[in-house]
């Protein structure tokens, strides 16, 4: 079992409010490749710097690695587009930062993206992978692609009040700045991406497409951009099974409705709920709270231990340890004040 | 237990009769992208290519696998340096790939990639590494740099007939061309490796340095170019503690003092002798003929493999079934003739 975890940017998180990836937009920019050196080595190593939310809310890279360590996984990181440089070991798939999703073209490279993440999907030796993702904004990116083919699914957030007005006027900007009305780009995913994606959506729809083809069960471990990513799959045509693993917290958004992502996209859905409520730990509280919800292939190693034979109390143990670890009140408290979420 | 591999190439390499790491010079510029694709998922994912030297003895990554799969340990690549393309995920430390050792500069950067490797070591978490290489032709700049160094240190030779004379010869023009007198760069090992070393040097010895600095225990884990990583290190002025784990293969071959090379450079020695003579299969057999001897790390993971509670029978199976997954006979099948070794 191996977790690909195709980390990216684009500039879209910089606008005021759209993310919590991070606890000031500065920030934002090493998250992605913070979580993946979290994952791959349990702590940051090219800066003494934590993820967290504008409130405190450590990234779920903390829960996949506390899970990676509980129950071991294969682990690879693909450079889908990193701003900051990352000291986690990466696969090259020709991908850059996104730009901001309303530019015209927000990611200028998403056929050369597509295809090599393919051919590394299609040559994986994996008999089962999950592929989960990490870039701030990206369910910004995730909605205007999703509009863009035409879909009707909501998306989650990061934020405990999901900024949809916001998000809602942004994708409106986009469509119109990339010239595309709701639905054009039925069937032609690629120029989905191309014109209101992101470099993470490139990677993963291509890796997804070549490791199903090769005969590879692929679990896509996440929330909504995860789904954007299905639905770019499907409209590539492409009839292959694919999962859909997820957090409770994702299932539990009322922005988001899964059951029906799951029918459109011909996904089999697993939701795991790894019972945080039974903790007050700052690392699990924030989620019950409504924040983070999902990334870094959470739900889908949340859904591994869960039929694995370690308890979710165990792996909620190792959340502490893995984030006790970290010290996050040294070196990253949070910048003060509560998320307003727009 | 981390084992970090430094996976780089010179244009050294190209010389006729210098290395055996592949069985054409065209294709051993892919050998250590598909060694580290090996070791990382074992068998190589870029393309349907085994390095084999001329005769048909396997890459040594095949054993470094094996004992991966059989006691388990974390594997970390380096991009030393790499001119072909890989499948695996690599660590950036701006390094390019080494110019003909008889350039005036073999490595530019050095300096850069000394420093970037020296950050790298110093962060990563673990107790301790295991540091390996994989770089054809790389016994040649090794020899070269000990000279430059004043040191006077044999080396070894993937050849069975190791090709000494032509090696000193390269040497002797490399050093000419580079207006260095053996000695000169006594002290000075950037400047050494910058006129007559390769990158792989550059980044091993800055891993080294930074790791040990850091309190990790550091195992070099080869044969004579980490004997000349080491003499790099000491040459720094660096005094830390520093072990060399490799093969009985190099132990036995008579161009090569390890003794003496402890003592000289302050290392603490294991030598693994992993049973060999005891397994007709090819993949053993032309070790004992004196081929290969090391690489990839594999001196190291032996010594890990003996101090597991895997037997060294355990290993010389796994060897069999990693070497048998590869199909050898059907896509990399040796082009025929016996090495000439010069």
């Amino acid at each position: 079992m191996r977790l690909v975890l195709a980390a990216g940017s684009t500039r879209t998180a910089g606008i005021e409010g759209i993310s919590a990836a991070g606890a000031t937009r500065e920030l934002m920019a090493h998250t992605p490749a913070i979580d993946a050196e979290i994952v791959e080595y349990g702590r940051p190593i090219t800066a003494d710097l934590v993820p967290v939310s504008p409130t405190g809310c450590p990234t779920p890279a903390v829960i996949t690695r506390a899970v990676r360590e509980a129950v071991g996984f294969e682990f690879t990181v693909i450079d889908a587009g990193l701003a900051a440089e990352t000291g986690a070991p990466t696969v090259d798939v020709d991908a850059r930062p996104g730009r901001d999703v309303r530019d015209p073209v927000a990611v200028p490279d998403a056929g050369e993206t597509v295809d090599a993440a393919r051919e590394f999907g299609g040559a994986l030796p994996d008999d089962e992978l999950l592929v989960g993702e990490t870039i701030p904004g990206g369910t910004t990116t995730a909605l205007a692609t999703l509009r863009a083919l035409g879909e009707d699914v909501g998306v989650s957030s990061s934020l405990p009040e999901n900024p949809t007005d916001l998000k809602r006027r942004v994708v409106d900007d986009a469509l119109a700045e990339s010239g595309v009305e709701p639905g054009d780009l039925a069937g032609d995913p690629v120029e989905a991406i191309r014109r209101v994606g992101d470099p993470m959506l490139a990677t993963v729809a291509g890796l997804a497409i070549g490791a199903a083809a090769s005969g590879t069960a692929v679990t896509l471990a996440g929330g909504t951009q995860l789904v954007a990513a299905a639905a770019l799959v499907r409209h590539a045509g492409v009839e292959v099974p694919l999962s859909l693993a997820t957090t409770s917290f994702v299932a539990d958004d009322p922005n988001v409705d899964l059951d029906a992502a799951a029918r459109e996209f011909d996904l089999d859905l697993t939701i795991t709920d790894p019972g945080f409520d039974r903790s007050d730990h700052v690392a699990m509280a924030r989620y019950v709270a409504g924040e983070a919800k999902e990334g870094v292939g959470t739900g889908g190693a949340l859904a591994l231990a869960d039929r694995s034979d370690a308890s979710m109390a165990a792996v909620r143990d190792r959340i502490e340890a893995v984030y006790d670890r970290l010290d996050v009140d040294d070196i990253s408290s949070p910048t003060g004040g509560a998320s307003d979420g727009a």
